[in-house]
């Protein structure tokens, strides 16, 4: 139902189209990719069979699966026009802004010329993001040239290995696949509807994929979980996480990683990565992180009805497993990859281009004064 | 009004917000920048003048526009950075391509850190654009690293400067100017949208920019001219302009140039790019072109009642300036940057993230099947 209150702003409520891919909310708590419910997923599948789950239209069986991880392990290395480029971008440039133009450099290297192989170049991306982050943030942190080909089997662990230079812990590569998993898909948000904009053009999947890249950089969409690691990072115990959220709440500072846009009770994605966060904070050895969490989660329930969404127990987590802050927005590009081509390849088969209207609100009809007369 | 028979599909005759900026087909065949109709600017001022308008709100001044001119002159060198990234990209990539990837590599090394800056960044991006698709294309195809600082008082006569090596003719230089104009902004459609929706993350103007181009190299979208160029250069004459056509309609082929998604009756660019392109043709002394794109005209529109849209005659036009025809598209960015940039400052200043529904047409829910039983 279209608001008219709002006057179409932000398009809340208007339908953009169809999808097969995935339902948010819709008993309030759920998210589905296909019609199976995220904590099924989540508890049953790898990140892998979730890729092609969204990508290929349906969960692989033990064949399939294998011979999609050998291909994706085969599609990891980066070719070296790439790589120079990434050495070209400095160590305090913005991760996002590297992801962008890494995407965009290999459309040039690699251009996908026929929807005949969608396919193929969501694969490769899928196989070439990790390497791409990792690649970077290595050589301008580090000065190291990494070999970004590695034995992993998933491409959480494979992530792990190539931003620490060694193997991650089983619990580790678990929790990087449950991540992925969590993040890979979520109906029309707004990278992905670019994503989708993009395609109604018949544009490439390069340019699809770079824009939604530069939407999800926005600090309303993605980045939610760098912020919440931002807060919690500075909360010394459960005390001080109630009195600085008290405080925030009385200046009516936007406190990231509570409430969503559609899930109106919870966020079903929440109760997963707070688990495995509990887990790693265990092995960790300290666990304030995990405790001012829960206490956030608390008050910000108790005070605002507010609960946490995706992002906020993602903050301990990955810090639990030695992720710098700035990558965490990236990881979720690694992830929502997915859907975002998922969601391209679906409006190439059912397009018509994406050309909403305006109310104008400006000048009305006038001359154009000579330069004298300005 | 919601089009209920479509499904959302397109968004068509859904208002997606508010601007200021433009009207397009009003009263069937018009359009004006902030109130300004677009026949009056092409005859009566500068892009340099409409860029300021567009993205300062005002006609400048004498003394305003001579400040921005220069200001714009001292902005057109490249950072080596993005020099070696440029090298980086094989002549035979799309031109596109390169403008996405240069303006998203721009990203990194000058990152708009607040919105403050956002005006800076869209003139830099304005004097920046000619030089990035020049210094590639010089590099890639003929082997020289340009220098891309002119002492060009205007941008249309600067990249005609970039591209050739030499300073342009006096008409060639009003050519580019007037199409600049022509091509500055142009509502919602759908590079324009694609940059409103990053936007309204709040992710950052090269973002923003980046995400249009994608957009914009589509072939529904940009990438018009090009194709009717494609059209016209195998015609001989114009008996064999009408029986291509004729061909064409027969087969139901689409003739890119022709008709407009808005526009009923005629587009209001096309008379004016159709009277420069004759009077190139006069100077050119080979008017085969521009005989044939009349032949064209005539055809389309006693066969099907179609109109010259912005984009056919410019084939010729450029064409006659020398202009390669895959650097079409890449102009098309250079102007359009403007209204893109005015876009995003006006999202910007009246904001609601945009994430509009989606219909689910997918599986009903279902239990996720063991590996051993898919």
């Amino acid at each position: 139902m279209v608001d008219k209150a709002l006057g179409g702003a932000g398009l809340r409520g208007q339908s953009a189209g169809e999808t097969a891919l995935c339902t948010v909310g819709k008993s309030g708590t759920g998210l589905t990719y296909r019609g199976y419910d995220i904590a099924e997923l989540a508890d049953k599948v790898s990140f892998e069979e979730v890729a092609h789950l969204l990508l290929k239209g349906h969960l692989p069986n033990a064949e399939e699966l294998a011979a999609y991880r050998q291909k994706l392990k085969n599609l990891r290395g980066l070719p070296q026009a790439l790589k120079t480029v990434l050495e070209q971008i400095p160590a305090n440039a913005h991760p996002m802004d590297v992801m962008r133009t890494g995407c965009s450099m290999l459309g040039n290297l690699e251009t996908e010329e026929s929807f005949d192989q969608q396919s193929e170049m969501a694969d490769r991306l899928l196989a070439a993001f990790p390497s791409i982050i990792c690649y970077w943030y290595r050589y301008s942190h580090d000065g190291v040239r990494i070999v970004t080909e590695t034995e992993d089997e998933q491409i959480g662990a494979h992530f792990l290995r190539l931003l620490h230079g060694k193997a991650p812990s089983e619990l580790h590569a678990k929790v990087m696949d449950v991540s992925l998993i969590l993040y890979a898909e979520h109906e029309f948000n707004a990278s992905t509807f670019t994503a989708r904009v993009c395609a109604s053009t018949l544009s490439d999947m390069h340019s699809c994929i770079t824009g939604a890249i530069g939407s999800l950089r926005g600090p309303l969409h993605g980045g939610a979980n760098e912020a919440a690691m931002e807060l919690i990072q500075e909360m010394k115990d459960e005390q001080d996480a109630v009195d600085t959220l008290k405080r925030k709440l009385t200046h009516k500072e936007k406190i990231m990683g509570f409430g969503h846009a559609i899930y109106r009770e919870s966020d079903p994605r929440n109760a997963i990565i707070k688990g495995w966060s509990a887990k790693l904070a265990d092995e960790f050895g300290d666990d304030r992180l995990y405790r001012v969490s829960v206490a956030c989660e608390d008050l910000m329930w108790q005070e605002k009805k507010l609960f946490c969404n995706a992002d906020f127990f993602h903050a301990s987590a990955y810090h639990f497993m030695g992720i710098p802050t700035k990558l965490f927005t990236p990881i979720f590009v690694c992830s929502r990859l997915t859907g975002w081509a998922a969601h391209v390849m679906e409006q190439r088969a059912n397009n018509r281009i994406i050309r909403p209207s305006a109310d104008y609100v400006g000048e009305e009809p006038r001359s154009v004064p000579e330069l004298n007369q300005r």
